[in-house]
């Protein structure tokens, strides 16, 4: 929907390089060259260096790129080099998971506010995160927590999208598998399981 | 990991694509441009010709494609014309949320059968399956389910896999952020929820 000079799929196979960066260098691995990097990420080799050079290119022909100078550098392009506050809405089965997920502080990412309808959940407590009614949803501006994460059931995701922007979200993460229309200042990303589980059957015949 | 003629990049876009088209068609558009389709997508018009281009094409130029045909020639692509039983290992509240979930049918997936340890669990039914004992994942190959999804804690998810592979199972959707080994005639993909968040902020500082 959105032309830029970086195109989205850039933007999103450059997490793709990070999460396997962030994994190398845990692994106490300094040096990496894109052929390698490539190899571990199941990507090609020129994929890589193309969406680097977006940004200036950042290996050594020969010697290929330092680990956590990469690392720095692609957390720095992608703005993950400070905490994002992080909102949840919808604390059922998938909320509730979402909330419990062990992933999100090694990119920055802070959940710091859960909502719900439910009266019998509000006022409970959910990984150390007192869930709030959606009413007050309204004080998240105030909270300076602009980027959310919609676990609603499909019916209500796009209501659950507007009460968002309109309190002043900059960024929505959307589980149900639903088209939903914002504002073009307002990205969506919705994450469909199922797509993702479709990408597997095209391999299973062909081993 | 694997090298291929197809890259896996372009199989994840058909993907992409395919759950476009399937919105598109659910909307009753009948012919698309690829330039439109990249514009609904938010991807490049280039990318989805070059893409396409591997299975020979399917456009004609200056009308675009045509809708229903299209979608039929990536789910033959993808191997998605036909049914595929799916297992799920792990029904904690992940699980649980991905068995609930709405949008497996639309791509051809039957959630099947679904496992855990958990005693208090096994026996109960979630959404008409009856939860088993993991020790019956032997059962798999016999009941012809050669794709699983693994929802179980990040500590137990390479056992499972373990255990996966040994049914016979030859594809696995993986939530948990961690590093799985499998046989290379197994294929893993690896759903980092957070890496997906991940994308977002990029976007909210730029508009």
């Amino acid at each position: 929907m959105r032309y830029r000079r970086v195109p989205d799929e850039t933007v999103r196979r450059l997490s793709v390089y990070l999460r396997g960066l962030l994994f190398l260098a845990k692994q106490g691995r300094q040096n990496i060259s894109s052929r390698d990097l490539a190899d571990f990420l199941g990507v090609n080799p020129w994929q890589i260096r193309k969406d680097l050079s977006y940004f200036g290119g950042f290996g050594t022909p020969g010697v290929g790129y330092k680990t956590e100078k990469l690392t720095k550098q692609i957390k720095k392009i992608l703005k993950l080099d400070s905490v994002h506050k992080t909102a949840l809405v919808g604390v059922g089965n998938l909320g509730s998971a979402v909330l419990a997920y062990p992933g999100f502080r090694i990119y920055g990412f802070n959940i710091a506010a859960a909502f719900d309808t439910d009266p019998k959940k509000i006022g409970r407590k959910v990984k150390n995160i007192t869930i709030e009614d959606v009413s007050n949803l309204q004080t998240l501006k105030r909270r300076k927590i602009n980027l959310a994460i919609i676990t609603v059931p499909r019916d209500a995701a796009q209501q659950t999208a507007d009460a968002l922007v309109k309190a002043g979200v900059k960024g929505i993460l959307n589980f149900s598998p639903c088209h939903i229309t914002v504002p073009k200042k307002v990205k969506v990303i919705t994450l469909d399981i199922a797509r993702v589980l479709a990408r597997l059957p095209y391999y299973m015949s062909a081993s």
